[in-house]
């Protein structure tokens, strides 16, 4: 699927993205990254990979690609055995980017995570933003697949086995939140991490 | 970290894998697809990027990286703000494999999807097996990355400020199995099906 709006539902529901690019010695090389999506422009936090996001800098070719698992498709024949899944790829161009669309970058990322986190924190200061990365890819090509419903149809001498079929679906879920060791008595669970933990997968 | 157990650990714990290479337009591409390992060999599932397994049929280096997201880590500055992990990425060399191999990959994969699952299936014909395409990588480098625990020790200034700090946990569980629409009255869940519902994340 080429729709805009399917790839952005499965890009925006991911809380982790998959980089792939060519690292300096030619060979590809795999980054998960966190990451927020802005219009057509995907930002990614450049901490995980300094050595890639200096070798970003110019602009260079890069996929981006999610995928949240939804479950695990059981047929008769070990064959039609699948998943159900929704996942992208994109193609595009990353490049570093500095001061304000740094910070707008940073923001989309953190309110990716977790919405409504940035306004409730303490923004970062100028010498945490020099020590942060951000890379804004712009998505060239972007395809989405998605898998849903229980297997394809046996053929009847399969269906006939005495084998169980159907989807084992997987669920992911928030746990309750853990305070820091260094929490003070008496500070509440922030709106936005509870927001986060209520709202369904 | 290079050991080799807890990298096994974290590979053998990941349903999905994603698989980054050179497309023959030279631009990187991840694709994330189904995977087992058997030792230091990784097995991938081909069918999902048939265009790419001819390339790979001589071998050719790839990059296979796994992920787990254990939680979100929250801190009072935007700026330590982190995720709670479990990744392992592979540095290799990938080649389509035939015959005997094979078959032993696809059990592979399938054991690792869905251990015991194999077994209690129809085994693949051998127009099936020439249907499907299955890689071994060889891992010649792998690393993994694990970070667990709270948020980054913070200023004094920051952990005086009223904003909550902590960790909110990420739980994968299992729903509960759904029939194929053809399942006949009376074939109960298979003991491996029941068995992965069972198992905690």
């Amino acid at each position: 699927m080429y729709d805009r709006t399917a790839i952005h539902q499965v890009l925006d529901a991911a809380s982790l993205a998959h980089v792939g690019l060519i690292a300096a010695d030619g060979r590809p090389v795999v980054i998960p990254t966190l990451f927020g999506r802005d219009g057509e422009v995907l930002y990614l936090h450049g901490s995980v990979a300094s050595r890639l996001v200096r070798s970003l800098a110019g602009g260079v070719d890069c996929s981006v690609e999610v995928t949240l698992v939804d479950g695990i498709v059981l047929a008769r024949s070990v064959f039609l055995h699948s998943m159900n899944y929704r996942s992208v790829v994109v193609l595009g161009r990353a490049h570093t980017v500095e001061g304000d669309e740094k910070l707008h970058g940073l923001r989309v990322i953190s309110e990716h995570l977790v919405p409504g986190r940035w306004d409730e924190s303490r923004a970062p200061s100028d010498i945490e933003l020099r020590q942060t990365a951000v890379l804004a890819v712009e998505m060239v090509e972007a395809s989405a697949k998605i898998r849903i419903g229980g297997p394809e149809e046996e053929e009847a001498e399969d269906i006939a086995l005495d084998i169980w079929a159907g989807v084992l679906p997987v669920r992911t879920n928030w746990g309750e939140p853990v305070g820091a060791d260094d929490l003070a008595d008496g500070i509440e669970l922030s709106p936005a991490v509870r927001a986060l933990r209520d709202r369904t997968s």
